[in-house]
């Protein structure tokens, strides 16, 4: 149960089977910091690569192949005052006829934010148009955090797939606990790509992107095996899929929920299709990157 | 500003240019009746055939090709106490290598709930192992309705499209207001497949099916055109996009959305993609039909 | 065995239960006559409208539903010596990113083609740039044929489905003996939209469009249930799948294609899998239209 | 131009920044073994590992990031007299309904083939039903082979992407040219996955795999960068897209030969539409992967 402050010195841009950045144990708790998407720390400057420069990564003592990593997220705090964001849509969510209407080639600068966290906002710091100084609620997320993949594999911190990776979903928030299959011995988590805001689907290719203080607590289930990043809060039990097109993120992570629902909650095939078919929900995570994220819900007050 | 009490003497199972079943004008009230998916009216009684039988078509006077319809849905309210639904999950929802291990052949026969509109709940009139008799909170809404599509064309009522359609959407219960494109001359709109409640994509094949007593109203924006259905309530507007795969969808009900904000909240493309990008928000409706349904949300507070 | 000259009068839009323009015997040979994608015929005169306007629908004379349908195409032969191509690629077939970069909006109109039957090839009649009067070879071919639908629909011409239609497959040449499930008494069967030649998945929206004088010889499989559209020529058995993604019109034609070889050919569930994942080929068909088309292809002579 | 025999002494199983094998340059030609999809080799022996195991990587002098590598494929011959495939098809290619009916879980082991290349055919071991000792044509291919990837990834070998991979396409066989973007320092080519034979798409999850001697001669294009593998016969130039799903691959392939043609042809949009719209095929490659695989062909007789 010890509490680490750690300091990076070196972030990666793939989630792979990298130099642990430090060894700890499950129970154990972790302050740290993370740089936004482009590498900038919280005085702004770069300190590190595009695309989203992971933290860590951290090897869990014990966690072996077959093991569930958990990852309770204690809390993400943005650590500086100013955020940025792209201005531009991902082209492969509008049709096709659509996109020569918009500026694309002639103006794709970032947008910058002011973002205070005492207020709970973040707004333009340069008016536009109609929406002049555009201001909304942060709720500050983890876009990309995991572990490292099976095979041997090191994946882009561009994507996602079992390990985790850029799901940029909204639902990682403070409170939250993940869950991860643990591919390699110690798991290798690492984390980064703090957002203060985002719209579903991350669309416009960004977030609010912005650079955080974190801290998480990490734990094992030994012995539990699982295919997909999962996840809990007070009120839900969620699973992500992560692929190519839609459809597929949603095969994974529905079948990934039926299995849960027998496995942790004791249903068998029909009790569990009656939970899943009458009060399933689904979020759309990252819908701009090579593979795409559904998260399927399910409130945990119609569980056993 | 007539109000009609319409009780249907014959049934559509497709959205096409059929005989209207009544005539009415902007700003008219009706109150009819719906069967449920598989034609049984309020006394259990089999009066029309699967699937997913419509009442209507109204034709709406004055309503011709490029104006948009307006539905606003007054009440949608069960009429009977019992329901039903499927007892399976789409095949299509789950990875392949799992569909083996589900009871498919065994036993496809459908559960009866208890559907008590009083205490807002249904339940399952046999107990289901772990669940006993499940209980759930009901949300009537409306599977299937829309107007005739383009092209002389006639759709089955177990798909949807520009013209609505079976988008087995959460999102549309009373109180809502849908807008349709107008493909034909009185628009010719039509509704039907009531469900006291209903999961994200109806995956299991159906929601609580039962017939309704529902009620209505009628507008129109003349020369007001649109491609695609769309809804508002008092958070959101929306939009709704039916295609394969899910990807597709979204493109529809995005495109449409930036088409949206463009024209009527006056947003050029740059402040459209900014709005957009940072609050937009996705539903999923139906995931079982020819065409999947993703829904695109806008909160309205963030609108100018 | 009658031969049947038929002058067709009107031209249908759609696949659906219209007014039967000639009754039918099984055996029976038609000659008769195709106008083009704009309904301009042999004289280049607009008689019918877009898209792909239908000669029929033949009604086939004991033809019921859980039938199959043949229709052997005798001969296919462009009956003027002028057709025409769009000039434009279909947005869906290229990445997103890239669209911005063609001449979309500029200049839209068709390019004008001079067929030569009897030389057997098609030239540009304005030379365009460093292709001049770019010359290829013609196989005629039929873009859009097929059966009225199941449940009482009438789907445009413009996309296909299990009844076929705007399939735009160059294996439908002379020769070819196509096979339809019969979905309504008479089968209803129509053809329309001859192309000079094409490419594979027509991907600029249009083939070389021509009006055609088309031969074809029907005959029924009385109680043969069949779900898509399957083709035979000398070498090859083949199935259609069309639908959305590509991926799931590959199930729909693959699937066909195992039932077929179970039911036909006597294999059992090894044996068909055998044959299939070693002798397998795929074409594409149309990748233009809301539905898209894939071919599954078995070579006669591995089939015992 | 030198020629180097080269033995393996270990194998990979990922497309990575791997340490070189052997350094060549370019003009230079290489003659080595590759061991099947599980690792046997000529004597049937295991001494590699699953899946894909690859001979390399060679690190090409003077490669960089920009330039695209060339690869004639020589001759690719097995070794041995014994190949083996699956007995099973891939679930994702068939309807989910029909997939219960297959005797998945019962037998899953692979079937053994007699492979005798002076004949130039492929033999079932064991008799199999009405097949007898199924025989067919040979036409050895590499299955996987490629290049390392861009960000210091890692690939799986049983996946594909613009670095080439496991493409598991009929084309690759002795006699074509293969062009590969260069991601790193030296490109890192290697190779593996020799088939006696395969249907399109392997859609069982095998060709006949076997052990391969194989020859290959590499070169330069400096300076010119491409985004997807290419190839090149005596009959057509083509582009490979490796995606989910197919529709997105045919997006890569398609957009990569749109901007060859323009590039290296010299034709203009207009021009490039034209040839592509009116001559272009697709085959299909792999589809039973994370990643499918479509060819898009032009061919040569109608390029300037």
């Amino acid at each position: 149960m010890t509490l680490h402050h750690f300091t990076p010195t070196r972030y990666y841009n793939t989630h792979g089977s990298h130099e642990p950045a430090l060894r700890i144990q499950p129970g154990d708790t972790v302050i740290t910091t993370t740089v936004d998407a482009m590498g900038q720390d919280e005085r702004g400057e770069s300190i590190a690569e595009r695309p989203n420069p992971q933290t860590g990564p951290f090897y869990v003592e014990g966690a072996e192949p077959g093991d569930t990593l958990v990852v309770h997220l204690d809390s993400l705090t943005p650590n500086r005052l100013s955020g940025w964001s792209s201005q531009i849509l991902a082209p492969s969510v509008l049709e096709p006829w659509y996109l020569p209407r918009l500026p694309w080639e002639v103006d794709r600068q970032d947008a910058a934010w002011h973002v205070d966290v005492a207020a709970g906002t973040a707004s333009l710091v340069e008016p536009l148009g109609r929406l002049g100084n555009f201001t909304l609620p942060i709720k500050p997320m983890l876009g990309c955090f995991g572990v490292a993949p099976y095979g041997n594999q090191a994946i882009s911190t561009m994507t996602s797939g079992q390990h985790g990776g850029n799901m940029d979903y909204r639902g990682f928030v403070a409170g939250v606990t993940a869950y991860f299959p643990v591919f390699v011995p110690g798991a290798l988590f690492s984390l980064g790509d703090g957002h203060a805001l985002q719209g579903d689907g991350e669309m416009s290719g960004s977030g609010i992107e912005i650079s955080f203080e974190a801290q998480f607590t990490v734990d094992l289930r030994k012995g539990k095996r699982s295919s997909w990043p999962r996840g809990e809060n007070d009120d839900y039990i969620f699973t992500c899929g992560n692929a190519r097109p839609l459809d597929q993120a949603v095969q994974h992570a529905s079948t990934e929920m039926m299995v849960w629902l027998n496995e942790d909650y004791g249903l068998n095939a029909r009790e569990a299709a009656m939970v899943f078919g009458y009060c399933v929900e689904y979020d759309l995570g990252n819908m701009f990157d090579p593979a795409y994220t559904m998260v399927c819900k399910i409130p945990k007050r119609y569980l056993p």
